[in-house]
């Protein structure tokens, strides 16, 4: 619906122009194309007075409700698709054959690099919970191209308990609770015991509430499994993984179903330790078809955890003196 | 510098059409554009999950250093011509005969709406400072077509004192120091003193003095005096003024200076009350030629300010009990 209406040509130059030299020239591409890209929106829909300023406000609520543990920026990111979009620019692989890895979604605000390593076969449940239905995973991860197993592949694994809450979120679980790093065998295989996970909804008493009702969405998130698959020679495979049966798989508050993350559980009735059974297979491509071999490492919320979570134990070493 | 990668054409789309049944229209338009806009950027620029994170806690940063009176999402949307861009929208008036009325610019967040009424030939000036240059400021309303005068407009003064700060930010002024609403006389004629304004910086301190700073420009405003005028059968003015041999009228850190703002202060030494002269005359449209006759009214910082000092004094009386 662009506008009918004419508006000062030399306005949004001008504001772009009004960089300096000293501006570093990636800054400068990054942010020129924002503010058009900002510009052309306001004048595109014609963007009142006071509608901006609820934007503004808006803006300002995301901050004031965001803590060490609380990334509300990050999550309206995640609303918006714009996490799941830079994900796809900065890891979409697909070679002049047309073939793809598995695919990759978006980190999620709950990743921590300190998950400890465990043997094939261990279990990740530190806290077991009376509803937690126990799954035997377990498959092999090959390369995309010739199928040859991948050995000493390491994949971390990372979910919510079955009240949909993390580790570091939820006080009555421990450090690593329902995290642990596997490396492959020497078929390339892995296996461990993990939970059936369990469906949950973004808070949504802050900024991402306001924005998921004004929209009339759902802020469910399908139940998953999250995964980060690492290994010298091949590009990182960051995912997530979805009962077939969930009800909100299309539905996804944050955008991060892909059809080659949807996966069977079964029912397991050999093993005492779990009722269910789910075979998950990952295709990995080498670095060189990766886009962007040089992007950063993911970044995650656990350094802000840390972080508070050292300022309380100092202050409360600090009560005892 | 638009990307030479191709991605999913069905991404920006499924998410824009995620929006349900329920969502308002005007909603729909401005999200679904603003959704549109923000994806294009990315993909233009091939945004790194690193930069994004980068704005991610800058979003973030935006609230946490925002209080009852300091709007730091207002100022960022100033440096980066937002509210510019937003007041040109709402308030640019053309005739077909290419005739205007004096211009408007942003209204800044130091508006008041609670300055009080005074008399013509009065000042504005409660609390004198050493280094004040009192101004005898007079001039006329007049309509834009007829040239006949305007009696009856009300116009709204403010300004900082010569510390570069207004009277909410600075607990050395008295409330509505340097502000005032003065009625055109039966000639349209106005008149009062104020002082000759003070450039400043913006504050620096905080996601404004950031942005500024990777951007290579100024945080100064040049010198201004604030003006809002008002009258039931015409199109309201609000806009500011500036000293001609200001410095930073070509880097104002808003985007707020147009050519017909710009001023002469002259030598006044007829007056033992002013040491400066400025006439300055302004031109008025009849309501009907205003684009947006509807748009809301104007928002201040003033209503969070008066919020937190009332809640200031409640606490107060509470302690005394």
């Amino acid at each position: 619906m662009p506008s009918t209406r004419q508006f000062d040509p030399t306005f949004t130059p001008s504001v772009v122009n009004g960089m300096g030299p000293n501006t570093p020239e990636r800054a400068r591409v990054v942010l020129g194309s924002l503010i058009k890209h900002i510009h052309d929106f306001a004048r595109e829909v014609e963007l009142t007075s006071a509608e901006w300023m609820l934007g503004v406000e808006f803006i300002n609520s995301i901050g004031q409700i965001s803590t060490p543990i609380r990334n509300e920026g990050h999550r309206i990111c995640d609303v918006i698709g714009l996490e799941s979009l830079v994900d796809e620019i900065a890891n979409k692989i697909i070679t002049e054959d047309g073939i793809s890895p598995t695919s990759n979604v978006i980190l999620g605000p709950f990743w921590s690099p300190n998950a400890p390593f465990r043997a094939l076969g261990d279990s990740i449940i530190q806290d077991p919970k009376p509803n937690g239905r126990v799954t035997f995973m377990h498959g092999a991860v090959k390369d995309m191209e010739t199928g040859k197993p991948i050995v000493g592949a390491v994949l971390d694994i990372w979910q919510a308990s079955s009240n949909g809450q993390y580790d570091f979120q939820d006080p009555t679980q421990t450090d690593n609770n329902l995290r642990g790093k596997f490396r492959t065998n020497e078929k390339g295989e892995f296996n461990w015991y993990c939970y059936h996970p369990t469906p949950y909804s973004l808070p949504t008493d802050g900024p991402a509430g306001v924005l998921l009702n004004l929209m009339d969405r759902s802020p469910m998130r399908p139940a998953h499994i999250h995964l980060m698959i690492t290994h010298p020679e091949y590009a990182t495979v960051i995912n997530q993984i979805y009962p077939s049966d969930d009800p909100h798989l299309e539905i996804d508050s944050v955008f991060a179903v892909k059809d080659d993350l949807v996966v069977d559980f079964k029912p397991k009735t050999d093993d005492p330790k779990a009722s269910l059974d789910l075979e998950y297979n990952v295709k990995m491509a080498l670095k060189k078809h990766h886009p962007n071999p040089n992007s950063a490492p993911p970044v995650s919320s656990f350094e802000r955890h840390a972080k508070a979570a050292k300022e309380a134990q100092a202050k409360a070493a600090m009560g005892k003196l």
